[in-house]
């Protein structure tokens, strides 16, 4: 099969890339010397996109290139190119208020469907690192800064209605990866799918179990309604452990491709759930004395340092002044209204973590279930040791989604996960 | 005040306005004669907008024109032009679902912000029928079908991801009446505000009563809130009596200026509240031998007309098979699954109908306490027959903000009236 793509698109090579970067002074400055002083090297280990990373003399560089189709499943699955225009939408968008939590944005070519950006060194992916046992002290309080910061700062709390609308604007079109989130995690992992895959024969059971739940499909489904018609504020759309690169000392959110104006919790559910993965996977991963079971109990840990994080910076933005058009401050300006207006804050970030608990779930099931696994899970070579901690977190899911007035807290999370 | 507007815009006049519709032949041919020959009178009694009634030897139009300022308010209040294109884009969008329920959509001039429909005869402005104490015994169920009917061909249900983007990048840009809801809606009506008017001193009791009420201001500004990030379906926006016009045998719904891609309910309950102000103001209208109970009554039963065409409407599109992403069928496909998504339906609708509740509360209040009030309680001269008449509408307000478990049925609205 042939994909068309647009006239001047053409998917990056070693020599193309060296050209492309050579016509951008600046770029090729960062780097120093001679385009054939420069070392490249393409690691895209994701699901959609080349990554390029160049190194030159002076300097490095990673530029991020839309393939026509998504690459884990090859050019039997198309997806427009314009993901990148989203991607590079949504760094301009949230800049003001992520200083340092993302990779610094410096090009972005409309033609190529190409971003250049800043190559992190020696940072590694989250989630790569938790597999194998580090603990990385700063991660998950740097990404609830960055989620509790740029939904605020995008949300009606935050943002003028002339202002949210340019962004309901702009990402309303990112249609292709909405179509994505829409089909593989809400739709097909409980219903009867081609792309469907999971442990098996182990989990055969467990899966025709949740397929004929419907009472669980009816609370997913309603699930992925929210999902189409929350518009809380510009989020990343895909903030799992895979996301974010990190460094002992530094943390930063990537990947936000499909990033539209949806609803909070749906960002805050996807790191809760990894996290929780990669905990019970931990597991999987010990090896004659290396129980992992320190490395566990850290990864859970970080469950309530996320949401207690996220949960404090949000409020401590929203008492600091919101200036959206929601709850306008100019309605709660008597002495009585303090302490309510207080606790409507609270209520409202209560909220938003029941709405993460019941993306949690969701998110969980569609690792397991769905089309994309996770690394946490898949580098468990023995499907026979896999399979019970894969069960472990269905069974999770099946509690967020079917009990979630069991989960109030994040460490009720952590009590949970411990019990399964 | 010199209000600068585009090039090319002008206020039609009589002699521009004959040259307008002269320069579109057919038009020109439906009016017949020669443009001295039509006889135009301007009718816009609205808070916005010029509206002309042409009538030629052979047929009639009307033309509605934006001016730059709230008319209500005069030119220190301006306003874009841009209301006319999502007015007309609003009828073209839901032109395929409200066959006969809409006045017919000729032309649109975006240089004039002008758009040339159907004239309307001999039909008349709902409110004003009822306040005279007419009864139109198909508009309820009429207004129902139109509401229903479009709102599910543009939600989640009826329509795809890549269409309802569409709406929602081209309507999230009617910032200026967006604004003008949260403003003058959500928001002055329970904080101080020069807009604000109510019946004083006869309700200024009340009126303080309510803006000191805290936990009725954090109730209302979560509607806000939920008003600004539901992205359900296409709503009209302005869904009063005011907005629909009406003949003995025929009923069709206008003024869609204020549409977006909002909560489903915001309609619903615009409606319902009209219906119940009207209900609650005709004892305002009673006159020797004219007590208008009877009218009251069958006002106050247009209510759960209106409510079970509308329930039953939107379940049948359901039913007959929803073509969008939000609970997609192939997740219910198997012979267990018929009983439990027939139930999530019935809880959809449910939560339409207590969303309808909660802005229906906001609704009224706005009416009696806020900038735009109702001819229905405003053509009761005296203000101390009037004033009573209104605090029993902010009472039943209050219950639908404060009490919403009370409101499970559209019967229930019905009993509240009438005990209150």
């Amino acid at each position: 099969m042939t994909l068309s793509t647009p006239a001047g698109y053409r998917p990056l090579d070693d020599a193309s890339l060296r050209r492309f970067l050579a016509d951008l002074p600046d770029l090729a400055a960062k780097l120093g010397g001679a385009p054939s002083d420069w070392s490249i090297v393409e690691v895209g280990d994701g699901n959609l996109n080349l990554v390029f990373l160049i190194d030159g003399p002076a300097g490095s560089l990673c530029v991020k290139q839309s393939l026509p189709y998504v690459r884990a499943a090859g050019e039997s699955w198309p997806l427009p190119l314009d993901r990148a225009f989203f991607e590079q939408a949504y760094y301009r968008a949230v800049a003001p208020f992520t200083e340092g939590l993302t990779p610094r944005f410096h090009h972005y070519d409309p033609a190529l469907y190409a971003i250049v950006m800043e190559r992190l060194s020696p940072h590694i992916i989250l989630r790569r690192g938790l597999i194998e046992g580090r603990r990385y002290p700063d991660a998950a309080r740097a990404v609830a800064e960055f989620s509790a910061r740029s939904t605020f700062a995008t949300s009606d709390l935050g943002a003028r209605i002339e202002n949210k609308a340019e962004w309901m604007a702009t990402f309303a079109r990112n249609t292709a990866l909405i179509r994505i989130t829409a089909e593989v995690v809400f739709t097909d992992p409980l219903a009867e799918s081609p792309r469907n895959r999971w442990t098996s024969p182990a989990l055969d059971a467990i899966a025709a179990e949740f397929r004929s739940d419907s009472a669980l499909k009816v609370t997913v489904a309603e699930w992925g309604r929210r999902f189409l018609t929350t518009s809380e504020a510009l989020i990343h759309g895909d903030l799992h452990s895979g996301s974010v690169m990190v460094s002992e000392t530094d943390t930063r959110v990537m990947d936000p491709e499909f990033a539209f104006v949806g609803p909070i919790g749906f960002d805050v559910g996807a790191f809760i759930a990894n996290l929780a993965m990669n905990a019970i996977a931990q597991a999987g991963h010990a090896a004659e004395g290396d129980d992992r079971r320190a490395e566990a109990h850290w990864v859970l840990e970080q469950i309530p340092v996320f949401w207690n994080t996220w949960r404090a910076r949000f409020l401590a933005l929203w008492e600091e002044g919101g200036r959206g058009d929601a709850y306008p401050s100019g309605m709660f300006a008597k002495a009585g209204d303090t302490a309510p207006f207080a606790a409507a804050r609270e209520a409202y970030v209560d909220r938003i973590f029941a709405d993460a608990i019941g993306y949690a779930g969701v998110k969980t099931i569609r690792r397991i279930l769905g089309f994309a696994h996770n690394a946490d899970f898949e580098l468990i070579a023995d499907p026979l040791r896999r399979a019970p901690l894969e069960a472990r977190a269905l069974h999770l899911a099946r509690r967020f989604l079917m009990e979630p007035q069991s989960f109030r807290r994040a460490e009720d999370v952590v009590a949970a996960v411990r019990e399964g």
